[in-house]
């Protein structure tokens, strides 16, 4: 088995209604079942999710969260707009945001985002995000692709921070091994491999990070195109979640 | 940017003494940096890490926790033996283990080992065991090549199991892009990447599991060499850990 991953080159800095779909086809040759992960962050520029921060108003919890991690009230405050439910408080903020997702600071990105007091929210809805540039690839070129979105989410235990997927379409979010036999002929109990975290951790090695950043990889070679399909089916329903309910619990 | 992601084809069963390095080189044409993705349960039977349940002695402990887990109090005595602290012992065993990596059943296979009451320890020292087989593959063809032991993990509150690295020679465990600069001339604060989980978990992909399985993987056209390095690096410490802190403090 063989797999290629590669960049698409001179996708240029991206703005509100571009059709990240077209620039893809106009700049790769794509073949059918071609995986493409997209950086959260052009498709939220794509969809006009730049926030000014003069344009928040401070709440009182806001500002006491502030004060603990030393950042500025009006980011606190987009954060808690942007979540459902706050798990971690301090030093950092971990939320469960209204799209389901558990990460730092509800993905909210000040990186990579033209204008001083700016910042970037993730796409409102990133699997229709992602079908929406999946099926303007199929009226373009006839090609069936899937489409992930990523965005770089830090983990529990261990340092440093991994690609993940937000947003899918035309590939499901785990492949299930529970029912095939070993090597020895019994069956497998556990593995529900979560696929398409692990090529969006790949695509992000590719992407970069920073100025020389390349926000779009392709990934052939995979026989993974499926239907239908969510990102939902990734998260961890609190109640089944020891970890969740831990921190929950606690004093904070 | 373009890398390529392929197979090692047939492997044989491995058992204790397999010089994993030589059978690798014996199979593939390697290239200077080719980074290569090891499932760990290939290299635990080259080290003899199996053990039959029958000569573990059962503590009360043991008993207790199994009871709860509905599992064979063998089994849960293995896994304390390997384990220096218990995070959650209830619906499921979260262990940080003497090699400092934190996971489930401190990362004890049942499955793909022959004999009905034996289970495979992960490696005792996984760096080391890297190493070997790096240096083994530089001696017999004077390439140098990053090793990556990987083990699969569950993580919290996404469903489902990733590749991890859990043992790695010739590359750094994270590639850190703080202090680089953005599109826009600021500069990045918190990007810390953990390329060497990314890698596996995509790596994992490719092994596939069960009897079709394919352990090890080479990945091509990524310019990450580098030494020394340690997989130490990406655990984080147990006093900066606000998750596991919440774990432990609360009551079980």
């Amino acid at each position: 088995m063989k797999a290629i991953a590669f960049t698409v080159e001179n996708i240029p800095l991206i703005g509100p209604g571009d059709d990240i779909g077209r620039l893809i086809t106009e700049r790769a040759k794509l073949e059918n079942h071609d995986i493409i992960a997209i950086s959260s962050t052009v498709v939220s520029k794509s969809e006009s999710r730049i926030l000014s921060l003069n344009d928040v108003s401070v709440t009182g919890r806001a500002r006491i969260i502030a004060k603990k991690n030393g950042n500025d009230p009006r980011f606190v405050q987009a954060v808690l707009n942007e979540s459902s439910e706050i798990l971690i408080e301090s030093p950092f903020l971990l939320v469960h945001t209204k799209n389901g997702s558990i990460c730092v600071n509800a993905g909210i990105d000040r990186s990579n985002v033209d204008g001083i007091d700016n910042i970037l929210l993730l796409p409102e809805a990133p699997d229709e995000s992602a079908k929406r540039i999946k099926d303007s690839i199929f009226e373009l070129t006839g090609k069936k692709v899937s489409v992930i979105i990523t965005d770089t989410n830090g983990r529990a235990f261990r340092i440093g921070q991994t690609g993940a997927a937000i947003g899918i379409a035309g590939i499901r979010s785990t492949k299930d091994w529970r029912g095939t036999k070993d090597l020895f002929g019994r069956v497998l109990e556990v593995k529900n491999e979560a696929i398409v975290d692990e090529i969006a951790g790949f695509a992000n090695i590719l992407m970069g990070e920073g100025d020389g950043g390349t926000p779009i990889i392709i990934i052939r070679g995979l026989n993974l195109y499926n239907e239908p399909c969510s990102i939902k089916e990734l998260y961890r329903p609190g109640k089944e979640d020891v970890i969740r309910r831990a921190l929950i619990s606690r004093s904070v």
